[in-house]
């Protein structure tokens, strides 16, 4: 039985956290966070697939490799990406400034920096921000710092569950990122999660990976992905629980945990995408296989077409099935039944009547759910993502001035 | 020597044209082209990938098979496609009264439709339409056939060259409608090409398929393909010049002729791309292979970061990098070199400094060049684009009301 409870990354055992204004962001907002276990903890990460990577990420993929961690710091307003050797060496000086702050080695820590691409980080903001940030930890302060890694994010996203081993509890705590350069593998978005379960790394890393396969990577806000896109996990084994071993019941409860704490933080960062009034879920169905399914499933969830369609509360399902047609996935075009909330537009790939006001009224809702049933076997995927509004053009015509 | 002349698809000896209003389209305005040779010509077809198919296009696909054919009804405003039997009922009919019309069999008659999808075609405009249309055929009628092929467009497209066979003048005259829903393989637009030059038409189909591959194959506004997509051609040999074979001369100069024709109408379609206030055209060099080249170039052009960007008048080089990145192509990172409108803005990988005015002031340019320079090898590629603008969600967010 998994508990959503208040809070986020602080709500396993041991866990502090805070984030500060650092004065990275012209803005006055926070822009800084630091999340540090008490105890060296089993960590795990997935990275960006994107060739191109930040020098930030670049030296955390480096450093998750030793299979332990204790401290996680991450910028946002600077991506500190594709500045050359500097980059590097700021990297390092991060990661050596919060080694001394937080009371770890060098190869404990995990850095993530997000936001702008080409520019060298203000170091000053970054050492003294490190510091002021370490001063201010506590046990109670997750969402902070799930406020000072926004970026364009307008919604804070964070979320904690409790469950039970061996009678005692324990807890999966998220924080996330991500509004604007989303989609699979993996988006402009930062997710920490933290739980006080004892676990190996490897087991957590395979743990994380199938969470992030069925959630982060489903979602696409504009096709986009970034160049320091991770999610990292640290499992400090505080709870004082027994081990968690492969396969046993408990580790299917955690798997459980992580698939929701994900699930959660995903579809929210898909209703928060930059100018979205809405989230649409697209559930592709009846595929023979499951590349077919998640073929179909992203190409229209990229559709410009069909993400202005729906900010129009316009049915046209037209565009659905025209993406679907050019998504590279084989079916047959004549068994294809589309529902758009729940409404059947589409029958054995044939225009049906429908009332239109009533399919508009159900599009004036904040989620709006599309079904693509290809009625041909029992494999399905789905993706999050959100509809093109005028504010997506504006908040990313002037992203940078 | 291939000189540009006035003209569309009327300027090669022998071809008539209308184009009418049907009542097809709820504003009065033009809906419904004729483009009739006066004797039977070779033809030549080049149609979309969509799995899904208009009725009209279907048709026009199993005619091109006979590999003769004498003329070309388009409609707009409506594409005949996902209605079923009677979709297919009405591709048919069409064709009949076409055929009847113009004094072609029914196998020597070509259709396209393009608009929305889902909705059966208004037959009885149709019918009234296709005869008014064949009563006011005329040899210098090819812009209003131009003009009645376009939905969206808000640019007419048409060109016509001349160059010389045996001393005598040939010609070369084309149309085209494109304007949201493009992207390689094909856009939703439709394409007409007319020459006077004797030709079989397995060799036309070669000519127009290259053409097609580089020009037409190379222009993305928002990544869409749709279902109705086709170029096609009639070559009726009334220039009374010796027959074209393969691989001569007069071959090449064809070949060269019909890639000018679809460059200029490619183009066109980006420029004009729904919402659209620029042109892009992104140009790939120093890659390892061709599909390299194209993998960066399709991938920066559907990039809505780089497209929103660039309406902005943004010089965001993270965004162009960040898109070659996850295009799926192998470069190093570490030699890619980038150019926004003649401006090294990355060199290396790394962030250069450059003049922000003067990048600014190069983006309020009507077209902007953006140049990826991978130094890796020698193959390159190109594709145009346009910028995102809010007009684009404003056009298609309310297209069917």
């Amino acid at each position: 039985m998994i508990n959503i409870i208040n809070g986020g990354v602080t709500a396993p055992q041991g866990f502090r956290a805070a984030g500060i204004e650092s004065g990275l962001k012209n803005n006055g907002k926070k822009d800084l966070a630091v999340v540090v276990s008490d105890e060296i903890a089993s960590s795990a990460g997935v990275f960006t697939k994107n060739i191109i990577k930040g020098h930030s990420l670049q030296l955390t993929m480096n450093n998750i490799k030793n299979e332990k961690a204790g401290g996680i710091v991450i910028n946002s307003g600077n991506a500190n990406a594709c500045v050359g050797k500097v980059g590097e060496d700021d990297a390092l000086e991060m990661c050596n400034i919060a080694a001394k702050t937080l009371g770890y080695k060098m190869e404990e820590i995990l850095i993530g920096s997000t936001g702008v691409i080409g520019m060298p980080l203000n170091m000053d903001a970054i050492r003294k921000g490190i510091k002021l940030a370490g001063e201010r930890l506590s046990y109670n302060k997750g969402n902070e710092a799930a406020e000072a890694i926004m970026t364009t994010d307008i919604l804070k996203k964070e979320i904690a569950l409790e469950f039970e081993i061996d009678g005692k509890k324990v807890r999966v705590g998220g924080m996330a990122k991500g509004s604007g350069m989303i989609h699979p593998n993996m988006a402009t978005m930062i997710g920490i999660i933290t739980t006080d379960v004892k676990i190996q790394s490897h087991l957590l890393q395979k743990i994380l990976f199938n969470a992030v396969q069925r959630t982060f990577n489903r979602v696409s806000v504009d096709g986009d992905t970034s160049v320091c896109d991770m999610v990292i996990c640290l499992a400090n084994g505080m709870s004082k629980t027994s081990e968690i071993i492969a396969d046993s019941d408990e580790y299917m409860v955690l798997q459980d945990a992580f698939m929701q704490v994900c699930e959660y933080l995903a579809r929210l960062i898909a209703k928060d995408g930059e100018g979205a009034t809405k989230l649409i879920e697209i559930c592709v169905k009846g595929a023979i296989d499951q590349e077919t399914a998640y073929k179909i499933a992203v190409s229209v969830a990229k559709s410009p077409l069909v993400k202005t369609a729906i900010f129009g509360e316009d049915a046209n399902w037209g565009r659905i099935i025209t993406a679907a047609g050019y998504s590279g996935a084989i079916f047959d075009p004549n068994t294809i039944d589309i529902y758009i909330g729940g409404i059947k537009v589409c029958s054995n790939g044939c225009a049906l009547y429908f009332d239109e006001k009533l399919a508009s009224s159900v599009l004036k809702e904040d989620e709006v759910m599309i079904i693509i049933d290809l009625q041909m076997g029992n494999a399905s995927d789905r993706m999050w993502t959100c509809d093109f509004s005028y504010d997506y053009i504006k908040i990313n015509g002037s992203y940078r001035s």
